[in-house]
């Protein structure tokens, strides 16, 4: 039989029901068409969907694995979430919980091309975790992000991202933004000696995005960041193919908490060339677990077919006093992005705020 | 004060920490930083999200409605769904219900550019519903599925849909296909004089989607699908501003029941271009009522900002017994969509089964 992913979904039925459930999402997830109108011995056994496993997990709660026929994804990342999950994403009461990859499958994608081994050279980041902050509210004109960038960058801090808000608004277009920006922090880093990324948030359609990793270009800088449930997923995988120069961080706005597991999304783009993901961190504004965020982190780090390790971005409400805690819970391999906390150090005290979160991350003993 | 769009959330709270919420979700979709680290009248007075209405609904739950600057939104599709669920999409007790544009506002994206009428003009199909069938099931070989695209058209019927399912694999590569289903479609209409669309599937990122409207527009093809939520709003948006002369059809993969309506996608669908939009139908294989797509087929149909009328689709799981209880349903502005239930037909007989469904949506009485 040819390749087979893997995809393991949560269906709320009953014992009754769920064969039946089962069968019909292995169908819905593959040709869509009633097997009594497939007369084709090879479409089914080796195209249609099969329910490879169902396990009672207590609750009305039933886990099912539905082993998906890799050729029916080709070699387009959208299609690969289209397999997973998009007519099922229907269902209410089906969650996709994970997915895994048969042998090969990964190289199709390639996974990060710098990860967290290149952030490290890059900012020459070494033996601590990295630190990041990023640029809003949205409204200020471009002269102030650029002097928050310069401020931040004279602080030490490793990273500065556009706050994913910041697209192309009248208030702070884009191509003016990027070459203030990429200015300030070059004017710390001549005055500092330290490297750092400024992170343009890229938007829109991928032929716009070509546009906006030109300008990034053209400013010298090498990182940029995508919403890849905005923008497509295709994009992300688009940028990691035709600009291996630059290093990703993957955003998680719209992933949508409820009905795809975090990790997952974690685990996808990772594939998919993003070098890092920004997800909430427990204890801030939003609900994730601690039990939830080490899996995102594992599934960015861990072993995966011999995908180069990410470099997870716990974020969302993070403050200073918690910068031990944090480091403790992730260890050093991580990049802690505190935004909206040092912003309320007053315009003369930034850099000087910042310098304190970059020695707290520099001075933590990791265990 | 400038324009404001309204985004209408509901919100699983206590009565004693609504407002908190809701305000915390305001913030969140717009400047996400404290409030007390902006220092900028303009962003606090006009681009920070407002509360503007909270109503207990009973049950723990409440609606909310949030003023959002429409200046955050500047012309892209993306960052119009970012600015009205991007991070929010992170809470699991948040839905996303609504939003109402300011004037003005519609003209930015200008909807479909054809619609209903232009449906209706090109298919020479008056005073009746229209009907539609999809080629499937993935795994069939291009000339079966030119063989399909044959049949149908002879038994008349107005739309053949590539299934959302069908994308660029080895079994049935697009250009390949695209060109013998075209092919198939003019040879029919040779046979029968009567037009027929047949409308390949696109997906990747935009670049790709561009090289997939120029194959289908050398073959004559006048007509793609597009599930805008796998491959980036920004791609429909895209496509209706630099394809003008295409008629669009929106695929629902990936819109996910659960935390967003589904009749604010056919509402943004609409608005980004869409002139059709196919949905899941009550008593098919998904689970939305009767009230749900009515809602659907107003927000398609329904007078909005001057937008063309809109095109409904409902699909999945659709039979010909059906067809006189779906048209006293919907009424004569709508096109039907039949997949699997003809495919049952053995393949000597598709045509005829095809005809039987043209002729009991050209013959109902419509009320």
């Amino acid at each position: 039989m040819s390749a087979r992913l893997h995809a393991f979904y949560r269906i709320r039925a009953s014992a009754a029901t769920i064969e039946a459930r089962a069968e019909g999402i292995a169908n819905e997830q593959s040709v869509e068409t009633p097997l009594a109108a497939i007369r084709d011995s090879f479409i089914m056994n080796e195209i249609a969907g099969k329910v490879e496993e169902i396990a009672d997990e207590g609750n009305g709660w039933f886990r099912v694995r539905i082993g998906l026929a890799a050729a029916t994804v080709g070699k387009d990342a959208g299609q690969l979430l289209n397999m997973l999950f998009g007519n099922s994403s229907l269902y209410e009461d089906v969650i996709l919980e994970d997915a895994a990859f048969p042998p090969g499958f990964a190289a199709l994608f390639g996974g990060p091309g710098h990860g967290l081994a290149g952030f490290r050279a890059r900012l020459d980041a070494h033996g601590r975790a990295l630190t990041a902050s990023a640029l809003k509210p949205q409204g200020l004109p471009v002269k102030q992000l650029a002097q928050l960038t310069y401020k931040l960058a004279l602080g030490g801090i490793d990273v500065i991202k556009d706050d994913h808000g910041l697209a192309d608004q009248a208030f702070s277009p884009f191509a003016e933004r990027v070459k203030a920006c990429a200015e300030a922090a070059r004017k710390a880093v001549a005055a500092t000696g330290k490297p750092v990324f400024y992170v343009p948030n890229c938007f829109g359609h991928f032929g716009e995005i070509e546009e906006q990793i030109a300008l990034a270009r053209a400013e010298g800088l090498s990182a940029v960041m995508i919403a890849p449930m905005i923008t497509g997923v295709a994009a992300l995988q688009a940028i990691r193919q035709r600009h291996q120069d630059f290093a990703i961080i993957a955003h998680p706005a719209m992933i949508g908490a409820g009905r795809i597991s975090p990790y997952l999304f974690a685990k996808l783009f990772r594939l998919l060339g993003a070098d890092a993901f920004v997800f909430p961190n427990p204890g801030g504004r939003f609900a994730y677990s601690s039990a939830s965020c080490l899996k995102i982190a594992a599934a960015l780090r861990g072993p995966c077919s011999g995908l180069l390790p990410g470099l997870p971005v716990p974020a969302g409400g993070m403050t200073l006093e918690r910068v031990p805690e944090l480091l403790d819970f992730y260890g050093r391999d991580v990049m802690l992005l505190i935004g909206g906390a040092l912003l309320l150090a007053p315009p003369g005290k930034l850099a000087e705020e910042t310098a304190a979160f970059v020695r707290a991350v520099r001075d933590h003993c990791y265990g």
